[in-house]
Parts: structure tokens; sequence; C-alpha cells
């Protein structure tokens, strides 16, 4: 099983290591630490010897960050968290904080006096980040101060840094050898006139090397810093073990290092060195721009996105064949699921729990299952409406047959990531529950159908999945959508379908298309199929104009008991009716068992 | 009759005024000068003495350039003008350049030499629209100089300035008087530390001092530049004569000066002066530039929007009450021009001018009219595909019965500005008409009936209005919609309906919903209403959210003869009953014929 149901949960543990670090603190003359999730590669997901804030003060949310002061400690928290933080952490010793409501700079200011120094470890921080913080923090006459970390002075059980093995990514899969990948990004390096960029993000250094890893849950990459050269050639920074068949297959491009010798390789570059200031660590710019001085300019640090990660969201044609089979064969175990469901649910006596094990275990008998892409998130009734809500042993709730049932959840196979979110019901849906499941599905539907003139940003297509529900008073509260990986993060950029997204769609880039509904303390509503952009189909009467669309890779039934068919319009009726003819098409001959494909023809059955 | 169908063309006078302006070049030393369309206050009309590009070359359109080198001249238009150009121009003289495809930069750089001077007057040409130039032409060598304009010094008989006569704007229709506007914009400037902004949009300056003028068409304005102070007081600059009444009206807040005084008087300024980048003649920010540097910087000219721009987007409740009767007089006006139409047109032999010469006479025979709002565009049949189609003697069009007719236009009355487009069928339309119709009005429908969260912008809605287009690999190549002012500009900002809209939409905005669809060489289809911006009514079953909605201001019947009933969802069908329930309550009791009441019945019938 790779889902946890434990929440590891030790506020006793807190207060001492408090004092410790307050401590070591006084010794070093610092008025403050700041303390975040996350490590020097900024996933969603951190090593237990990077999980600072977690040993510190027992906190376990994936989002958060801690600062300690002489006479107090705060704990940020967004909304998500408000409850989860008061049974993990002592909030005698440290007190939760409302975030983003109360800004870092605000809070620290009205505690500390003019002249203090806040430190914090520049590994963990990015160059916007710390930008933004100094700014804030200078504003109210507080230092913002690198500063080595001050946790790893006093961690003395502090586990080692994953070295899971590193393994090569199937060519045939990919697309493209890494002498093309290598190639391809180093013309970008070329045509700006840099000599260099510096690679932080484990996925773009995965997708670029054609490697995977397994150092981090649910994602599988190794932890490594890399420099990609204008020559095409690169220096890769990893403590993982690479066999003999992984060292001849990066052997052409790839130099090995550890993984701590990026820094004195850094003194090696000359010319423009290309660094990501959303996503690199401050230290890597601070170093560069150190060495910038020493040398007159000749190795000088410049501000870029990271250049892998455009042409990694743009999946090659073999990426796309690659993830369709393994969305088949995740939309096959997706149905014995269903249908399981659908028969055990309304008798009663299943859990949460119950359910995210069974799926699990239907999408381990595919063979073929990894790791799940994160942990399934599966709330009836009112926990339903709990958008990031994840099931332990204390939440767990017996589902009562009529409560609406949602699930997100997904898998990492080698051919592909997966992510899906059916709701169903467990009984006799009542009629607010059709018609917000309906105008759910009207925007789902609307964004499936979407064509739409090149050069648009999900931000220019937002609004037709929320139409159906702002008409009725009614939204939710997070992105339409979020770009996905091929057998790498469920959640990759920089394409989404959201109003803060500004990047152009282009083909081959894979989104969720997840619009949603929440009431508050009864049930929640979320439909979600992944889609990847292609070039719009012509079409008879249209203008030849140049149009993207989706094409749908998520392939499992939409429960029709909760539609209000006659508030489709002939097209959306007709879009439904066709995904479901299709889904039975493709998953029904993937069935093993004849009960399964009985009821899928019954879920696919037109309306 | 305001509109007139001559197009003056006159391109004999071209060469002559060509060889003049040469002379006087060569006189100068310089390579190359520059004749944009535009007066110092970058309106969409200019007046007869600032219509340098007309006078020099013949061409009248409304947007355009020309470039004069010691060989060659060059007459830069956009693809609206291309026919246009050839029967206006002397092309043996004036070389026509495409527009925006050919730069300017590189047009020059191939004609001139390293170190060629391109002159240019520093009063036509905005801040923004300078930096970009002389950076392009720097990088081919070539130095953009301020110089006087050449072409005033050769127009021996050009016009004087207008000086229509100012008239006080009633307080009760704008809901505002000019003390409070004043207070309300000296504000702003408090706030952000400035001691005066300079106004050179002529409709900013009469919205903040509750007047207008009558210097140019379509837009009852006087050609004017001001200062507000941060104490709340206004340098007016203007030669527009103000009787004793104006006086006593302006007397609290404003000092009279002349229209050429305005450089002088900036000499008397000291402190942060606000400049708007995108719409201030670049020769104020060089003078204020120099004062900064005589000065020390006890005088610097700051970057920043014009302060009026934004509150005079937002209508006051009275506006919107005066507009809200302006539009239902129009209205009724319409809908006695369409009755008249729907008898007239299958008969056959009208032309477009009659139909333009009627609907203004309808607009007449309200007694309110004090001009049009711009010259009404009328295209019967194909000419209904030409965007920006003007019917002149020369294109004039016999209406075939069964021609779409396309009739956008409107009206300017003390208590608002009107701006409608309807296409109606004149016969029996076919199928494909019906199909496009259909889905200009489910975007027009979508637009009209959509609720969102208060922050978002025109850029976010835009989707709703070309969706049903889209799916049928269809689109229009214009904006969805632009801001409308009271009795002021029918085009006026910061808002609109417009991928590139990046402005919040905000109660008071007074915006056109325009979507369109056309056929080139066949015809053109528009439906166009102006809406208001409103906080969303209170809805059942709805959340609570705070959303914003537009309520509707022009009352005219849309041609139910072009619809596919069974295309439209029930709720759209729904809206457009409703609305032509509305139109006849509204509009019927406003009719004096009972043939046009009968006309009406009809056309509103519910679908």
């Amino acid at each position: 099983m790779f889902q946890s149901f434990e929440a590891t949960s030790t506020p006793e543990q807190g207060p001492p290591r408090l004092k410790a670090l307050r401590a070591a603190m006084k010794t070093q003359q610092v008025d403050g630490f700041l303390i975040p999730r996350s490590d020097a590669h900024q996933g969603e997901y951190v090593a237990p010897c990077d999980d600072r804030l977690s040993w510190l003060t027992g906190f376990t949310g994936s989002a958060g960050f801690s600062v300690v002061l002489a006479d107090e400690a705060g704990i940020f928290i967004d909304g998500r968290y408000r409850t989860q933080v008061k049974h993990q952490v002592d909030t005698g010793h440290f007190t939760p904080v409302n975030w983003p409501e109360t800004k870092l700079a605000d809070w620290v200011s009205e505690r500390l006096g003019d002249e203090a120094i806040l430190a914090f470890d520049p590994w963990l921080h990015t160059i916007d980040e710390v930008e933004k913080l100094s700014e804030a923090l200078e504003k109210k006459g507080i230092e913002a101060a690198y500063w080595e970390n001050i946790v790893d002075e006093i961690w003395e059980d502090r586990p080692n840094r994953p070295t899971g093995a590193i393994t090569a990514y199937p060519e045939e899969l990919a697309g493209r050898s890494l002498t093309e990948k290598c190639d391809l990004v180093a013309e970008q390096l070329k045509a700006a006139g840099q000599s260099a960029a510096i690679l932080t993000l484990p996925d773009s250094i995965a997708w670029l090397l054609n490697i995977r890893g397994s150092d981090i849950p649910r994602i599988p990459i190794l932890q490594a810093f890399a420099i990609i050269h204008a020559t095409g050639m690169v220096d890769l920074f990893t403590d993982a073990p690479a066999d003999q068949a992984v060292r001849t297959h990066l052997a052409p491009r790839v130099a090995l290092h550890p993984y701590d010798g990026l820094l004195d390789h850094l003194e090696t570059l000359e010319g423009a060195i290309r660094v990501d200031p959303k996503t690199a660590p401050l230290k890597i710019w601070s170093h560069l721009k150190a060495r910038e001085g020493l040398t007159n300019g000749a190795v000088r640090p410049v501000k870029g996105d990271d250049p892998c990660i455009l042409p990694k969201a743009q999946k090659t044609e073999a990426e796309i064949a690659a993830t369709t089979e393994a969305h088949l064969r995740d939309g096959a175990a997706m149905v014995a699921f269903l249908a399981w469901l659908d028969d055990a649910a309304p008798k009663g006596g299943i859990t949460e729990i119950d359910v995210v094990e069974r799926l699990e275990g239907f999408r381990r008998a595919t063979n073929a299952l990894h790791d799940i892409s994160f942990d399934t998130i599966c709330g009836a009734g009112p926990n339903g409406a709990i958008v990031h809500y994840r099931v332990t042993r204390d939440t767990n709730r017996e589902i009562t047959p009529g409560d609406l049932l949602l699930v997100d959840s997904g898998g990492q196979y080698l051919d592909g990531t997966t992510d899906i979110t059916r709701t169903v019901t467990t009984g006799t849906p009542a009629e607010d529950q059709k018609a917000a499941f309906t105008r759910v599905l009207q925007g789902m539907i609307a964004v499936s159908r979407a064509r739409w003139p090149r050069g648009l940003a999900g931000r220019d297509l937002d609004a037709l999945a929320r139409a159906p529900l702002w008409m009725a008073g009614q939204d939710y509260d997070h992105g339409t959508g979020h770009g996905v990986g091929v057998f790498l993060s469920v959640h990759e950029g920089p394409q989404r379908l959201s109003r803060l997204s500004e990047v152009a769609l282009a083909p081959g880039m894979i989104l969720s298309n997840e619009p949603g509904y929440y009431r508050e303390g009864h049930w929640g509503i979320r439909i979600e199929n992944l889609v990847a952009v292609e070039t719009a189909p012509e079409i008879a009467g249209g203008d030849g104009r140049d149009q993207l669309a989706f094409g749908t890779l998520t392939w499992v039934p939409i429960d029709t008991r909760l539609v209000n068919t006659d508030w489709l319009s002939p097209g959306d009726r007709d879009w439904l009716n066709a995904y479901h003819a299709d889904v039975l098409e493709k998953i029904g001959p993937r069935l093993s068992d004849d009960a399964t494909r009985d009821w899928l023809k019954r879920a696919c059955r037109a309306i």
C-alpha cells in the first residue's frame, strides 16, 4: 500500500527542539529564523531529511512555514490546515498564524525591534521569494540575512539524503533522445547569448536526460542539480547511484558529480549563466553574483526561465501515445473500482479508507503501477467539500448510503501519469446535488469541446468552465486545471487553466479539466478528465482558422444519475453520449470480468 | 445632415505640397519627416487645422501616417484602407505601405543611411510611442529628432484652430459637481505624493469640469489642456469662448488661460507632476524633463495614468439614469427606422445612403439629437462584411431584396451617447446566414446574461462571446466591446471586452457587447447592445458571492427571423423572449404611430 492513513502527530517533540533551536539562535546572535516546508528543489513532496518543518513543529501539511523568535514562534498555515495544525502542533509553543491573510513581514515587525536580524537558509528559498521578503522586511527596518541552516545544526538524528537508483527512461516512450533534448535546450541558450543554464528542478533534469529516480514519494525523480552548457554538454550533480547501463545511457553528454559539488563547479563557468528566479535557490544566484564581482563580469548570472520547462510541457507524439495507453489501463482499473463501489456503497458499512484501499488495489492489479501519483482524495458527504481532504484514521468516515462520494486519484505508470476525479451518488441524489453536478458537468464539457485561436492562455478559457456556476451565483475556489507530466509530476507547469495563467497553450500540453462545486458541511462535487492540446480537427463550414482544441485522455464513465438531462444543450448532450460510447468501446475489451462489463454498459447508456 | 457621403479626394494636390515640404526639409537638413494622423489630443477625429495627413496626401482614413524622404514618400495604411488609399492618393508620388506588417523603422532604414535624421513634431506623438520608435530607429543607426512641424510651415491657408463655445454640463445629469470631481482627483494625487497632473485628453477635461464643447465632429469636446493640482484647483488652457454663465460655473476651481499658454505655465509648477505616457504628447514630458534638470529635481515629471480616466469610466447613478433615458429615446427612433426599413427594403429600390439618411432623420425627429456619435456603418450584402465600412457616393449599393443589412449607428444626446448594431434580413434568409446569426446571438446573449466574480477584466469574459463561433471553426477579428461615455466619446477607456484588456470591470462602466461574423464578399452580421456593469442581483440558490453583472441599456428588437430557435439553450431562449417583452413594454408607449407599434408587437413576439 502506497498511501498511509496515519497522521504522524508528535506535538510533544516540538517544545524541546524549539528550545534547542533558540539556544543556537542566541549563540549566533540571530533574532529570528525562518523554517520553510520546501527543499532546494521546490517540489510538492520533500524527503525526510528535508522535512525540517515537520521535525520542528509536528505539522505535516504540504504548505506552510514557521518563524522562530526568542519569545514566540509562529506557524503560518493556510485555510486548508487550520484544523490539522491544532492536532499536530503544540499550540502553547507555536502560535498558528492565518496565512496569507497575515503577512510574514508584518507579523515579524510587530515583534522585533529595528535592526533585528531574521535569518534564513538561502538554499531553501527562491530568488524571487527572497527579493519580495527582503523588500517587505526592509521597509520595517528588519534585515533578512543568509545563514547556515540552524535546524540542521541541532537535528542530531537527521536522516541521510535519499539515494534511490537512477534508471534510464525508454527513448521510445520519450520520443526524443537525450542528445536531441540537450541540443534543443542548447539552441535556446545560444540564441540568448548564454553559455549555460543552471537546472534545479528535478523533473526538468529527469526530462532532459531521459532518466528517472526514486528519491521522493509520488514522483519518480532524483534529487539533483544540473548545468546544461550551450555546447549541449551537461554536468549532473547527484548522489543517486547510476549502474553501468545508466552510465552508458548518459555517456554521450553527461558528466556525473556529487550532489554537493555544484557550488565548486560554478567556479569553472564563464559568460552569461541563466538562472530561473522563480524556482532556483537564492544560494546559487548569490554565489554567481559574487563570481561576477571577482571576474569583472566575465561570469554573470542572468534571470530567465528554466529552459526545459516549455519543451517538457509540449509532449511528443510518442509521449502522448504512451500516456494514452497508461490512461486506458488506468481507466480499466477505475471502471472495475467504480463497479465495485456502486455495488458496495449503497449496502453501507464501508469507509473512506476502505475505498482508498480498494482503489489502490485495482490499480496495483494492473501490474504496472509504480506509485500512486498523489494521495487519493476520497471524501464522503461533508468531507467531499474539503478541497484538499486526505483521509486519516482520525477523520475516516463511514459512507452513509445516499452520500455523494468524491474520489480524486491517479497512478504513476512507466508510460504515463494519470489524474482523475469522479463524484458518484450512493443512493438517490437530492435535487440540489443534481443541479450542482449538472452545472459542473456543463463547465467540464465546455472545456472538453472548446476550440480556440492559437495563442490563447489558460486564463482566456477559464470562464467557459465557470460560467454555468456563475450564472447560478456559484463558483469554486481553485483553478480549473493544471499541467500534468508523463511519468513525472502530476502538477507541472507552465500551462494551467486558471485566471493566473498567461502561458499560451500549445500542442502536446497535458492539462487537467476539473471544475467543481462545494457545499461546506454537506457535500462536494468535482469532475476531472485529463486532456491534451492538439491542432483542432477540420470542421465542416469552418473558415480554416488556425485553432487548437483538447483531445481527451481519460476514459471513465461520469455518473449520469446526477445529471439533469434537459438542462444540457443538444451539443453538450451529444458530447456526453459520444464520450460514453467511446468509453465503452475503449475500456470494455480491457475488462476481464463479465459483471464489470455489464456495469460499464449500464453506466455508458446514452441519456 | 451630419453624415456626409463625399470622399473628398484631391490626389492632384499631393505632389506640389510634397515638393514644398521637401524643399523645406532640405533647408532644415532633415532626411525624413513623419506626418501622423493624430493631433496633440490623440482623439479619433481631428479638426481641419490638424488634418495634416489628409492635406498633404489626400488620404482621409481614420488611421495611418506618412513618412516623407528626399526621394520617396510612404503612406502607411492598415488593411481597412488598402483600396481607399488608391482612390485618394497619387500613388506615383506616395507609395502605399502595408502597416503594421511593414515596420516604420525597417522601411526607413532600408532607404536612409547611418546617422540620418528622421524628424517629427513632439506635440503629435505620445511619450510611449516616441520611446518605441526611437529605440527601433536607434538600432538602425537613425536618429529620431524633435522638430517644429514642417508641414505647418508650408501650409499657407491652414484653417484656424476651432473655437466652439464651451457649455456647462448639467450637474443633475453628471451626478457630481465639478468641485466634487476635482477633490476626488486631487485625493489621488495627494495619495501618490504628486503636486499636479497634466491632462491632455479632451474628454477627461470635459468630464472633470462638467463642460462640453463643439470643436470636433461626433464628440462634444473642446480642444484643451489642463493642469489639476493636488489642491483641487485647475488651470484650463483653451481658446474656446466661455460666456459669463460658464465662467461662473468654472469659477470655484478653474483659472482660464489661452491654449498656447501651457508650456509657459509648466514653469510655475513644483514637485512631482504626473503625465500619462500612453496619451500625453512627448513635448510636455521633454519640457518638464528639462525643468527637472534646471531645478535640480524640484520639478520632476513622473509617469502615471491620467487620473480622470478611471473615475470617468465608473458612471454615477445619475449618469446611468440619464443615459438610460437617452437609450429609450434612441430606441424609439431605431424602432421607427427598423419598421420603415422592414417595409421598404423588400420592395427594392433603396440604397445604403437612403438608409443612413432615413436613420439620421428618425434620430433628428427626437428633437434632442446633438450629433450622430459616429458615421453610420450601413453595409448591404458584401459591404456588411467590411468591418469599418462607411458608405460614400462611390461605394453606395442598392439593397437587393434578400440581402442581409448591417447597420451600426448611434446618437449624441445631452443625456447620453448611444451605439447600436442590428443586422436584418430583407427577404428569406439562407441557412448559413441563420446559422451564423444564431451563433453571434448566442455569444451576445452569453455576455448579456453573464455574472462573474468582482475583479475580472474584459479579457476574462471575451471567450463567452466567441465560444459558439469558435466551436464552428469561426470567429471575428475585432474586440467584443469597448467603453462608451455619457455625452462624450463613443469609444472610451480603460474598460474593454477584449483579449487585450486587463482593467477590472467595475460598477458603472458602460460597454458595448457586439460579437459579429463576416463572410468576405458575401455578407456580415453584428449584433450590438450597450450594457452597464452593476452589482449582480441576488439569485435564489446562490452562495452570496460578490458578483458583478451587466444591465442592458439598449432596447431594440433583434431580428428573430434569423434565429435557429432550437439551437438556443432554454436559458438563452428565455433571455431573448424576456428582452423582447421588455422592449415592447419600454418602447411601445413612446411610439406615436400605430403602424410602427404593430410592427414592434410582431418583432417582439416570443419564439
